[in-house]
């Protein structure tokens, strides 16, 4: 370990933006350790120096979207969010924001959700984004009235992460913005009307 | 090409097969010809016989996929489907179906769909299976009277889409069966609801 903490952490935060740009870009097959130090500007070495394994540097990779998407959760838990237009415009802004803003970010957590399949000790950690996303979906479903908000709160993440997919990975690639961004709204609010008279 | 024709195209299919495999279980990085060979149990540089380059191989596996998802189209075209709960009977099966017994597909139209950014040749073919899919469904939402069924069937598509990936690929992954059949029961009713509703 360095001596230097902060420039150590700082190289770190660096070396796992570069492997999540070169994983969301290339492909699994794009991201060597040599890679993510040309990638970062860095000296050769440097990545190994970190982070020494292969499975290393993928945990890296998740933990620091992980961080983001933390740092990116809406206030939600704090607010009495009881209505449902409120709802509906915090989901489609967040659903917006997050193919406008971090489409890398999804496209990476896409590659390694796959990956954690064949990688055990990533399985965990891929997917702890996605548990503390329903807790959150869950407190504001239940806020709603719909019933066993933890447990509608797993498909309806599930299909908000369909919409996402869609629109950075599949089909909706093709469709243009304004058609993307009707079909988000019409969706979530199909989805919090659908809930809530089940 | 091989003067045997039928041979020819059994073999295609057994490379194809073989290669939607690999590409489920191992990912991209693990998809070579020589692989295809071995695991296909034909000669070495049969693969390359048939498909020369990457670009072939992917696409041969792609093709494949689709024969099979339109082979396993549900008749509902034919069938006049107009109460809500037969579609949603229908839409249920179908899902737990395709989890059931075609996980390996939708790993590998995963990972093919992700590759597509990066090889704009594969991208239309990679959509083409969920654009038929799209307007089996337009018409299905249509029958239940849900208004601009065209443009409801993308996102509704999606999210369907979104509910496979969280179990083969997501955090679903660690639900136990039942509790990832309730979730696609209520998941898809109240995707239905929502949409007559709107």
């Amino acid at each position: 370990m360095p001596s230097t903490p902060p420039r150590g952490d700082d190289r770190r935060a660096a070396i796992a933006d570069a492997a999540i740009h070169l994983v969301a870009t290339r492909g699994l097959r794009g991201l060597t350790h040599r890679a993510v130090d040309t990638e970062a500007g860095l000296p050769p070495g440097s990545t190994s120096y970190y982070l020494r394994t292969r499975d290393a540097l993928l945990t890296a990779c998740v933990s620091r979207m992980l961080e983001r998407d933390l740092a990116a959760q809406p206030p939600g838990g704090q607010l009495p969010l009881v209505q449902s237009a409120q709802v509906e415009a915090l989901l489609t802004q967040m659903m917006l924001g997050l193919v406008r803003d971090r489409a890398e970010d999804q496209l990476a957590r896409y590659e390694l959700s796959l990956e954690a399949s064949r990688r055990p000790e990533l399985l965990d950690a891929i997917t702890q984004g996605g548990r503390v996303l329903r807790e959150h979906l869950a407190g504001i479903l239940g806020g709603l009235g719909i019933r066993e908000p933890e447990q509608a709160a797993w498909p309806c993440a599930a299909m908000l992460d369909g919409l996402l997919w869609d629109r950075v990975a599949g089909a909706g690639r093709t469709l243009a913005d304004d058609a993307w961004e009707l079909s988000v709204r019409r969706a979530v609010a199909a989805l919090l009307t659908g809930f809530s008279a089940d």
